[in-house]
């Protein structure tokens, strides 16, 4: 009696394989399990079955849905002349919760990485170029300010622009309610060079 | 689209109902469940349901366990003559993990806590006085040094005192590592009235 039965066990195993989950943060969850209500435990196992059976890449834009085509594809009222390509599809929940882009996604589902063995064939830019046809007016280039994402920008930047499509990159600065004292001189470098008039 | 598909808004709802889980940390788990491959999620799923299946209370001293009675109980080469008693069955663990005692346990699963309406009758001490034949020469009160802990271990000695039984509570001093000059002066008072000679 050294160890933990092993139904316990094997929770507190498999709650420590979750990201940021340390073996006593592990303990802790499996125990509160136990102290959960038979039903509770049930749809709490059910909805981690369910997500991932019903969640399935879009076939269009590659964003999470449980549709296919997802809502946002399928959406009249959305502009089909923009698209925004991002790396990941939580990063479209954050481009719509400023409630104001209104034109279409592209998910890459990660970004170039030489380091970590990722090239441009692995990501979903092929996808992006097939859907590149005379309505598409701009493409809006939104992977993250990071080597890789910054990479992968510059890739797509110019597999696009001799298409005669407009291409953008999201602007780097300071984040509002940021510090300039406190800000990093990258990012400070970045916010000089696209100063704007007012 | 301002909102996660059904599927992953309930897993982050499910996610979100463990202690010490907010919103952020659900949404992270959630994607990275989306992430394991099928068998992984089943193994999960599985696991969380076993482990509340397969666990029961030991039905002599109230231990977590998967066979009725415990391993603990069952195991003759255990000292059947010291009961130590402690609130949780975590504590249990921790007492093993001195691997110094090699007695029997009683899990009180819970504390006496008059403001949360907690009274004698509510927690496994009715259990812990029929365990209490002539066999049993010492209690060891090992609850939580918390103010309900100590009413708890009060209480428990009142009862058993009587009996003819040897009662100990476990000592409350400076911990292993701990510094003197950052104690709290409760917990160096109790360590100055258990001092003893060298």
């Amino acid at each position: 009696m050294d160890q933990f039965v092993a139904p316990i066990a094997k929770l507190i195993e498999e709650f420590s394989k979750l990201p940021g989950v340390g073996r006593k943060t592990a303990q802790r969850l499996a125990f509160h399990v136990l102290d959960m209500k038979n039903e509770e435990v049930i749809e709490f196992a059910k909805a981690v079955v369910n997500a991932k059976k019903y969640t399935k890449y879009c076939s269009v834009c590659g964003n999470l849905t449980d549709n296919d085509p997802c809502s946002v594809c399928t959406d009249v009222s959305r502009d089909k002349s923009v698209i925004c390509v991002v790396e990941d599809s939580r990063d479209i929940m954050a481009m719509e919760r400023t409630r104001e882009f209104k034109g279409l996604y592209h998910v890459l589902h990660g970004s170039i990485s030489p380091m970590e063995g990722i090239g441009p064939e692995d990501i979903n830019i092929k996808e992006l170029m097939k859907r590149l046809d005379n309505n598409v007016k701009e493409v809006i280039l939104a992977t993250n300010p990071t080597i890789e994402g910054e990479a992968t920008a510059i890739y797509i930047s110019r597999l696009v622009k001799p298409m005669g499509i407009k291409v953008t990159r999201i602007a780097h600065g300071i984040p509002i309610g940021g510090d300039i004292e406190y800000t990093d001189e990258v990012t400070l470098l970045k916010a000089l060079e696209g100063r704007r008039e007012i």
